[in-house]
C-alpha cells in the first residue's frame, strides 16, 4: 500500500534488462555511446523534431535546473506556479544553476492561468535596470497537484510568453502521465503549443534514474553540454543512462507504464470517492489530493499504508478533523493492493 | 584492446546483480533506503571511522566539487597539482560549486611536494583582504599521471596543510588502485595521514556510476546534504546507488577489481618495457604514460587499439618522432588482449 | 518641485566640506584611514554598541546584499516584505551575493506582521532537504511605502525570528527618517529590539554616497571584509567614504537632515490632504503615497513637477480616474517650493 | 615621502571643485544625469569611438570584474599574466562576477608574450567539454610591475586572441600613465590594437574614486548595465561619479596628472640609479621595483618613508642582504620630497 511517491517503486523489468544488456564490452564514455545515438533518434521521432538537441541526466532537478540555466540570465526571473517543483522542492537548485536568477510565483493555484501569467510578466515591466528582467516561463505538466493542463491551456500560456518574447520550459517529470491523460502527441503537448525546452522524465515512470532534456531549437546545445559538465551531471559511463531511456521509449513502454499508473490512480480515486473523501484537486493523472478525517488517517498508517499527509497534522485531538492526503500511484502497484487500501476506509 | 579509460569498460557482474536484486518492492527515496544504512556501516568499518558522514553521488566530479564546496569558502583558494582532475577535467565545476573559489596550482609535477605546497601556501599570506584566502588542499590519489603517493608523502602534505590550519581533501577516483598498490589500510591512507574528506570512487573500478563522499568529522554533514540536493545530485531512487556501493564493498570486490586492474597494468607495462618504450611516469597503479615512435602509434590504431595520444599529434611526417601515450587498464581487460596489444609493438 | 526621490537632491554642504577637508596629504587606503577610526567610534557610541563591527560601502544595494550574504547560506531563504527593496529594486543582487539564496515574500502589505512572518517561516518547515532552509529576516525601516514600524512592531518581528533561531537584518536606507519619526534611540530601534545587522543609510539623507553596515556581534566581521572586497566594494581611497559618514554623524547632522526631510513631508502631506487627495499609506516619514485624478497629474507635470506615477498610467482618456503618486521629500526642498507645488492642486 | 601607492595621495583640486560644482539642485539618478552625457561624449571623442558604450563605477576591481563578466561565460577561462591584479589582488572578484570562470596564468613574467599566450590558449584546446573553454584575454597596462606594453606588443597579443576568436580586455587602472609613456593615442592603445573593452582608471591618477568601462562594440551594453546594477555598483547619486570623470578628462587633466606622476617617477628612478640600487623591472611609468640592502630599508622607514617591501623581509640579521622595494609615484609628490628621500640613500 505504497502511495508515497512514484519514486519509491521498483524500476520496470525491461529497464533492468536493458541495463544488463548494455553491460557488455567497451563503450565510448561521456555521451558518445552508440545507444545514445539511438535515443536521440527515438526522441526526435517521437517528438517529430528532427533538429532537436537531446541530452540525458540522472535527476529531475538536474534536468530542470540545467534547462533553465540555459534559457535564463542571472539577472532575470523565471515565471512559475507557486507550487512548482523548481520553487518548492529543489533547495534553490534553479537559483544556483542560473547564477542567482529569481523565481516569480504566478497566481495562487496549481495551474498558472494566462491572465495571471500576463499580470506577473507585466508587473516586471516598469523598473528598468532595477528589477529583475523577464525570463523564461516554466510550466509543470503534470502539475504538482496532479492536474493536467489541456493543450489549449498550454498553448494559451505559451502565447502569453511568446507575446513578450520569453522562452517556455516544460517540467515534464510526469510527461508520460500527462500525455496519456490528454491523448495528444508529444509534439502537440510541446513545440506545437509553443514549448522551447522540455524536462522529459523517466525516473518516476519506471526507470532507475534518467531524464532527457530536449531543446527544439539546438542553438544552445553546446552551452547546455558545458553547463551539464560544469554541473557534474555528465556521466562517464553514460551508456547506462542511454540504455534506460532507450528501453523506456522502445515498444511504447513509457506510454504503457503511464497508462498503468493513471489507471491505478483512477481505480484508487474511484474507491476513495465511494468512501466519501473530498477531492481537493481533480485527479487527472496518477496523483490524488483529498481530505478525510484524522481517525481514518491513523487507521491507514496503522495498517501499514505509506503516503504523505499534505496539510494538517496527524497529531491532534479531534478525530473528525479533515486532513489532506497525497496519494501517488506508479505503474507497479497492483489492483489488489489498491482495493485492500480502499477497503480500509470502511469500518 | 581498449586502454582509453577505466570508464569505458563494463560494470562488474556482481554490481549488476546487486542492482537487479535491489529492484524489488518499494524503498524509501532520497538516501533513506535500508541499503544505504548498510553502506554507511560498511564504510565506517572499512575506514575504522565510526563517526564518519557518508554520502553517495553518481559522478566523480560531483563528489569532488561538493566535498570542496563544503570545505572551501568562495573567497578562498584550493591548493592542488597542476594536472589535478579538478583543475583540468571538470569544466570549472569546483569554481561553480564553491561559488567562485580559485585553484592554486602547486609545483609543476604529477605530485605535489611538501616544499612546493608550503611555498604556495606561504605565497598567499601577505595580501590580507586583497588576495584569495588559503583554503583546502586537494590531493589526487592515484595521480592523474598514474603515480601513487606513499603514506609518508601523504602525511607530509597533510602536515603542511595542518600547520596552516587547512583541511585536506583526497580525490580518490582511483582510491582502490592506490590502496592495493600501497598495501596499507584505508585509514592509513586517509584520516591517519591527516585527510579530512575523501571522494571514494566506484565508477572507474567496476561500478555503473557511484562515488562516496566521506567526512571523517561529521560536523558539516547537514551542509553537505543541502549542497548535494541544491546541486541536483540527490537521487530519488537512491537505492540503486546504494546497491552498487554495497556490492562494491562486499566480499572485497573493490579490492579484487583494483588488484586485477593493477595486475593488468603491470603486465602491460612489462610488455611495453620489453618493447622499448620510454616511460614518462613510473606506472604504479593502473595507468601507463610512455612515449614511442609515431609509426608504432599508427600501427596500433590501425589494428583497432583504443587509447589517448597524450602529447604530440598523430599527424606529422616523421615516423620516428616519439609521441606520448596514456594507457589505462580496468579490471575487465584480459591477459590475452594485453598480450595481443603488446605484440603489435614488434614488427 | 522635485519629489522623485531622496537620491536626486544635492548633498549637504557639510558633507562636501568634509570631503574637501579630507583631501589633504596621504592617507592609508582600504579602510585603514584615521577618519574611519573616528567613524567606528561614532557609530559604536551612537548605537551603544562598543563591540560592533562597522564597515562602509557606497550604495544601499551593496550594504544590503553584503550584509545578507554574511548572514545567509546559499541554500536558505530570506524572509522579507513583497515590496522590499531587496526584492523589487536590486536586480537580483541579494541572490547574486548570497550565491543563489531565495527570497520568501511575507504577507501582502507594506509591513510584515508577526503572524504573517510566523506563517511563512513555518511553511518552510516540513520539506527537509528539499525546500530552501530558513534564513534571515530582513525588515525595511522606513518601509518602501513610507510607513514606519514601531519599536513594538520591530520587537515582535524579531521575537518571531529569534524563536526560530534566525538572524535579523534591518534595511535602514532611511534609518534616520524612521528614528526621528519614532523618537527612540538607535539601540532601541535595532539590537535592543533584536536586530543583528543594519544597513545604515547616508546617501538618501544628504551624503554623496555612503552606507554603513553594522554587525552587533562582530563574529563574522572578517568574513564581511572578504565579501566586501570580493564584491569590489572596498574603496582604495576609503577616506572619502569615511569623511562623509564622519560629517554625517557629527553634530547630529544626520538627525537634523532627517527631521527636515520629515517636516518637509509633513508640510506636503498637510497640503495634499487639504487638496483632497486620498492617501494610500499613512505618510509617517519622508514619503507620501496618494491618489488623485489624472487631470491633476497632467497639470503637475506640465508645471515641471518631478515625481513617480506609482500605479496607473498617465495615458488614458478619463481625466477623473485616480492614479497613485509617490512623493519623496529630502532635507533640501524648500517650504516655498512645497507650497507652490501644493498650490497647483487648486485650479 | 609616500611611495606606498598611487591610491594613498589626495585627489586633484580640480576634481574636488567639480564635485562641489555638481552639488547644486536636483539631478536625475542612476546614470541619467546630464554630466554623464558629457562624459560619454568626451570618452567617445578621446577614443575616436563614436559608438562606444561608456559606464562609470567607483572601483577598479568593479570595472575589471564587470567587464570580464560581460565578456566571459562561467565555463570559460580568462588568460592573464600571473601577476595580474585580477588574479592576485581582487579576492576572487573575477571568479565571483563571472559565476565561476577560471583564470589561466600565462607565462611567468610581468608581461604576457604572444608565444606564451598562444601556448596557453592552445593548451586548452583538446579537452572538449571537460576543460574550461577559452575566454577573454586580459592585459594589464601599465603592468603590475611598472612596465608598459608597446603598441606593437599589445597588437601582437590581440592578434593571437583574435586568431582564436577571443575578446580582449585591457585593465587600464593606470591607463593614462601608460599612454603618456608611449606617446600614442587612446585609440592606438586600444581598439586599433584589437582591444574590445577597457577598464579606464581615474582613481589612481587624481580622482576620488571613479573608473570608466568602455566597450567599443555596444552590443552588450544593456547586459553590462544589468550586471552593474546586480553587482550593486550603480550609484543613485551618479552625478558625483560623472563630475569626477568629466573634470578628469577636461583640459587634459588626466594627461597632465599622468605626466607629472611619470616625471616624479623618473626623478626618483634617476636618484635611485645614482644611489646604486638594482632595478628588477625597468621603470617605464610611475612605479619602480628595485633591490638594495636591508640596512638602507631600515634607515628609510626610520626616516618616515612609506612604501612596500615587495620580496624578502625587513626582519633578518644580514644588513647587506638585498630586499626588493616597490615605489609608486602619484602626481602630488613634490620634487623636494623625492630628493629628500633619495638623499637618505647616501650615508
Amino acid at each position: 500500500m505504497h502511495f508515497a511517491s512514484d519514486n519509491a517503486g521498483p524500476a520496470h523489468p525491461a529497464i533492468m534488462d536493458a541495463l544488463a544488456k548494455a553491460n557488455t564490452g567497451y563503450a565510448p564514455p561521456y555521451g558518445t555511446d552508440p545507444i545514445m545515438d539511438e535515443v536521440r533518434a527515438q526522441i526526435r521521432e517521437i517528438f517529430e523534431a528532427p533538429e532537436a538537441a537531446v541530452y540525458l541526466v540522472a535527476t529531475g532537478t538536474a534536468a530542470n535546473s540545467l534547462a533553465l540555466a540555459t534559457l535564463c540570465q542571472p539577472f532575470e526571473t523565471v515565471f512559475c506556479a507557486p507550487v512548482a517543483h523548481i520553487h518548492e522542492d529543489e533547495c534553490n537548485a534553479p537559483e544556483f544553476y542560473t547564477g542567482g536568477a529569481k523565481l516569480t510565483l504566478v497566481g495562487d493555484a496549481d495551474k498558472m492561468t494566462p491572465e495571471a501569467l500576463r499580470a506577473s510578466i507585466e508587473a516586471e515591466e516598469s523598473r528598468g535596470v532595477h528589477g529583475p528582467q523577464r525570463g523564461p516561463v516554466s510550466i509543470t505538466q503534470v502539475t504538482e497537484r496532479g492536474t493536467v493542463y489541456s493543450v489549449e491551456e498550454l498553448t494559451a500560456l505559451c502565447d502569453v510568453a511568446k507575446g513578450f518574447g520569453l522562452p517556455v520550459h516544460l517540467d515534464g517529470a510526469r510527461f508520460a502521465n500527462a500525455l496519456v491523460a490528454l491523448g495528444c502527441t508529444p509534439a502537440e503537448m510541446t513545440w506545437k503549443a509553443g514549448v522551447d525546452a522540455v524536462s522529459f522524465g523517466g525516473t518516476k515512470n519506471g526507470c532507475v534514474g534518467v531524464e532527457a532534456v530536449i531543446f527544439f531549437d539546438p542553438a544552445k546545445a553546446w552551452e547546455f553540454e558545458l553547463r551539464r559538465k560544469r554541473g557534474a551531471h555528465l556521466f562517464s559511463k553514460h551508456r547506462y543512462l542511454s540504455a534506460q531511456m532507450n528501453a523506456y521509449l522502445k515498444d511504447d513502454l513509457w506510454l504503457q507504464s503511464a497508462r498503468q499508473a493513471n489507471a491505478n490512480c483512477a481505480r484508487l480515486a474511484e474507491g476513495l470517492r465511494a468512501a466519501g473523501v473530498t477531492f481537493t484537486y481533480p485527479p487527472q493523472a496518477n496523483t490524488v489530493f483529498c481530505t478525510f478525517p484524522r481517525a481514518i488517517h491513523k487507521r491507514l498508517f496503522e495498517a501499514g499504508a505509506a503516503y504523505n499527509v499534505w496539510s494538517g497534522s496527524l497529531d491532534g485531538a479531534d478525530p473528525d478533523e479533515p486532513l489532506e492526503a497525497r496519494f501517488v500511484c506508479d505503474w507497479s502497484i497492483s489492483a489488489a493492493e489498491i482495493d485492500r487500501f480502499v477497503g480500509l476506509f470502511k469500518v
